[in-house]
């Protein structure tokens, strides 16, 4: 393992503010960060419909290829690069290219679960919580998916209610004691910003002294 | 205001681990930072007894001279020094003498119900909560209070249990929302503790080069 590879995880619920923040420390640090996220691992289930796929529980930590995450980010912590999936949400599937990743000093990992793996856990040297407010993250929920991703308004309500709110209360809240730091209000909070920047800083400072 | 003095609030239940992390900072930085504990702030009682003064509420707001801390805050800020109370708690009454403190380019602010006046709560730069297990923090009251401070056991439990518990759960818990950082188990979280430190460290360099 590289000293001078820090993996960062930036966890929390769905709409927390986990992309806004990760955007943040992109637009500061720029190609000397990378972000690798959760959602490309989730399983590729070529064998069910898109009605199937449609039906599947997508909150839960057994809906993600946790054993490929895993080996990437030991490659890519050895400072190799690797081939990450890409999942498309609009089919509910993997798509069959792969986008290369090449190692970074600060490699950022985002997800809603990837607390909730003990081994996928233990690849990072620094556990972020995003904790954002139920109706604040349905709010955003709501404009991400009915504006950006072209579903409904009910598709949306429906599977909140049915499986993200349960799900993130038996797999998600529960992670949130596995954080080394947890952010109220995650991006938008400027203070915890400038605290991550500056232990980055103090990171990216110690690689060029070695 | 100088811009080279940052106060930092460290807030969070009885036990939660604040003077832990306050140490930490302090071994850290030595003298460019200097501690105002919001305890010395708990107002004077000469005009009771003992057995009544025994009897106050201290985990409440209205037990501190906030307006008091407020100004002597801004003073430091200003660059100048003040005469801080001290508080005992063995004769439950502020001491006679007082303590100088010196304006520092960090000072910290620490104390269990420093988030819950607005008025205070603005003089602070960053806000840290530091939020321990209601468990983990009667265990370490218990050995505080009995092995340190001379109390029994059964006042400590009793004075749990009539106050600083629904007490905390009224006035201190709520007050996590205000803070920019959580830190769960504070002084032992060393990965929290190095992101302070590039906060810090960020700070002090910014005053070098000015």
């Amino acid at each position: 393992m590289k000293k001078d590879i820090l993996i960062v995880g930036v966890a929390g619920g769905s709409g927390s503010g986990k992309t806004t923040l990760t955007n943040n420390l992109i637009a500061r640090f720029g190609d000397q960060v990378t972000v690798v996220h959760h959602d490309n691992y989730y399983r590729s289930h070529h064998d069910l419909t898109y009605e199937e796929r449609t039906h599947l529980n997508y909150d839960c930590p057994e809906a993600f290829e946790n054993e490929l995450m895993i080996e990437q980010l030991q490659l890519l912590k050895e400072g190799r690069s690797v081939e990450c999936p890409i999942y498309d949400f609009t089919i509910h599937d993997r798509k069959p290219e792969t986008v290369t990743i090449e190692p970074k000093p600060v490699i950022l990992v985002e997800g809603i679960l990837i607390f909730a793996e003990p081994e996928l856990l233990k690849q990072m040297d620094i556990k972020i919580f995003v904790d954002t407010d139920a109706d604040i993250r349905l709010a955003r929920r709501i404009r991400r998916d009915v504006e950006k991703r072209g579903r409904s308004m009910q598709s949306v309500l429906d599977q909140w209610c049915a499986t993200v709110k349960p799900m993130y209360e038996m797999y998600v809240e529960p992670t949130k004691k596995k954080a080394d730091v947890i952010v109220p209000e995650g991006g938008r909070n400027q203070v915890a910003l400038e605290m991550l920047f500056g232990r980055l800083e103090r990171h990216l400072k110690q690689i060029r002294e070695d």
